[in-house]
């Protein structure tokens, strides 16, 4: 199939879908579960295949790492699709229910989106979390990952889509894409396709968002400060920093700077720039920084518009926490940035300033993250203030419909006064 | 100010805003309201410019009726102006909160989405209604108005923002485009703008989707249908079907087409093609509603997709609900659609199928509505999916951001399994 014929079929099966009954989804997830667990032999056979085309090609030894399966992590995967039952059902749930007149009631209901375009990375992992959150929250979906793992997604696709259709999933709701020139494909499908969600590089969802009329839900990168406050305790401050740099310094919710207010560097910048110097961090300082901490290499100006994913870390010393919020909004990518300070009210002034989708305040900005925040799976984290933002689980890929219940009621009374609205809230 | 300059100057009172108290904006609504009445020579003599060109420009008498200002409308405007402080304040509210681990509280709270640019037709009220709910919700905003109330919007704007200034709200929140070419290049201005709000055609709302990165609500065509289940009570269906086509035509909300269940059509379509008919409405009907109502005029395919604004209404005969359904979905603009049917079984068989913003039983299109779903007020109708949906008010106009509030937490114990989750809803 093409991606229009792909995309046809899955507005064919998103309409039934999304009328499912919670148990019919749940029982899906159970097959699916059950499913990777028997099909293993064949997904790690796929795997092996994408993994020897990977070094022929030349392919890089992270991204080799992060594409290899195993029987460990099916397990996990599987175990995940399970406890994805025991989540709520996002759908039909009453949002607001409000009586206009007697006998007139309206309820505002949440529902299933339609048809949802996600384009990945080639982790194997998510294709299984993407496909099963969009199957619980009544989504038929469209999933081009990447072209590294086309055979282990090929072999994923293939057992979740069988799995659910034999439980009662109506046919056709996974697509597998395979081509870049299918994701151009798809971007011109305004009528069939009803989100798309780009997860990669700022100019990959760049790239999306100027080539199509539907909307875009962008998971791009994560430029994350950490603001030393004036007030901050400084055992905290190197604990936090050392925490949201190095725990795992490739992911987009690890910071990249490093805030410090000038009244308490050179009380903080010690201490923290050697608990990071330990950690085998690479720290470049501004001028004053580096008066305080000489060790440290000079930052230039395109240190505070980089994204390292790597244990290098810019570090800035600026006058006040009102220069240090512009400088967050000016350069950061509004994904999660923290204060560490003791004193609250500077840390509720940061919180509410920062114009970021995650604002912490003396915690560790690793803890960004769909299943720390507790919404039990993760499609990724919208850097947008449209729909979603931050961490999206299931709620993400919900809308709402107003359904409006009465007994013959029409406007004409209302407009020429002989009647007039209640509206109570139920 | 060209474009750029507005949106940055609306950008620079954003974050300001933003942080305003409910008592602040509350405020600068009551001296707005104030200012409308004691400006009221200055904008009757602006509008009566424009009065005075659309005149000489030959505009149609239908625009110059809605372009025109008087006193009653001004004081009408002045009032829902005072009553827009009563509703609830938008902003702040905790949307969810949980413990994630003892002492590190998750918070997801409402919040401002921070520059919305939108683009309406020239009813002079238009102006008033969203630059007041964008303040209230504590947005800064770009305001492109029809171009033949170019005078009057000028004057509308100087008097609202000057008492919103003086009430204490940051310079610069409001901005008036002027020239087409100032809202090409607001499309241009992804960093500067959060949300783009065409109303208009559905031309007009394709091309600013195709011309820009920021996100769209759009508000485009109104084609509702009205379908006549095989359990429709004939005088309950003759009534709706005559208030949702005539009570005011030219409006989005209006049906455009009926649908008859082919069981009941006998029964059905002659009464309430009668009523119909003695309200004005020129019927076209299709092969087997002529059949029982001769004197209705052929339908062309083309007809189930024209939005008429006018009184006409094309009439089809459907061997089933889900006919009518899929006959919705495919030629209906995701609106609002009703359908009339005594069985209740029927009636939450099609709520839950159309994929409508609004899906009503028993009552007429026209309630879809934002004063009517008593939202206080409406910034539009919005036909896609995603954010906001139907009629739009505050709530529309808000987003969410992710707060976090610890004690020093770092995530590295958590993933090492020294701790766990809690995950305590509060």
């Amino acid at each position: 199939m093409n991606a229009r014929e792909s995309a046809r079929a899955a507005r064919a099966a998103a309409g039934p879908l999304s009328r499912t009954p919670r148990s019919l989804r749940d029982a899906a997830l159970a097959a699916m579960s059950d499913a990777l667990v028997a099909d293993a032999p064949a997904l790690l056979a796929a795997n092996a295949d994408d993994l020897a085309a990977a070094k022929v090609g030349g392919v890089a030894a992270p991204l080799v790492a992060r594409l290899s399966l195993d029987e460990a992590k099916i397990r996990g995967l599987s175990s995940g699709l399970a406890s994805l039952r025991q989540l709520p059902d996002p759908l039909g749930r009453t949002l607001e229910k409000r009586e206009l007149s007697p006998g007139l009631v309206l309820e505002r209901v949440s529902c299933s989106i339609g048809v949802v375009g996600i384009v990945f990375e080639s982790r194997p992992d998510a294709l299984v979390q993407i496909a099963s959150l969009c199957l619980k929250s009544g989504n038929a979906c469209l999933l081009k990952g990447g072209r590294e793992a086309l055979r282990t997604n090929r072999a994923l696709a293939a057992s979740l889509s069988a799995a659910a259709e034999k439980a009662g999933i109506p046919g056709g709701w996974m697509q597998l894409l395979e081509t870049r020139d299918d994701v151009d494909a798809m971007l011109e499908l305004d009528g069939d396709v009803d989100l798309v969600v780009p997860r990669g590089s700022n100019s990959f969802v760049r790239y999306v968002q100027e080539h199509t009329r539907i909307p875009v839900l962008g998971h791009s990168s994560g430029l994350c400060h950490l603001y030393l406050d004036e007030s901050a305790d400084a055992a905290m401050a190197a604990a936090i920093a050392v925490d949201a740099k190095t725990q795992a310094p490739a992911t987009c919710n690890s910071i990249e700077t490093l805030l410090v207010h000038a009244a308490a560097a050179a009380r903080l910048l010690p201490p923290v720039a050697a608990a990071l110097s330990a950690a085998g961090v690479e720290l470049r300082g501004d001028e004053a920084s580096r008066a305080i901490v000489p060790e440290m290499s000079p930052a230039t100006d395109e240190d505070w518009d980089e994204e390292y994913l790597d244990r290098i870390l810019s570090v800035k010393v600026v006058p006040s926490l009102e220069e240090a919020v512009r400088h967050i909004n000016a350069h950061g990518s509004h994904h999660t940035d923290a204060i560490v300070a003791s004193d609250a009210a500077a840390a509720e002034k940061f919180l509410a300033a920062v114009d970021s989708a995650d604002a912490f305040w003396n915690c560790s900005t690793r803890f960004a993250d769909g299943f720390r925040f507790g919404l039990g799976a993760e499609l990724g984290i919208a850097t947008g203030k449209i729909h979603a933002r931050g961490p999206v689980g299931l709620d993400g890929l919900t809308t709402y419909k107003w359904i409006l219940r009465g007994a013959g009621q029409t406007v004409a009374p209302f407009v020429d006064g002989r009647m007039s609205f209640t509206h109570r809230e139920l």
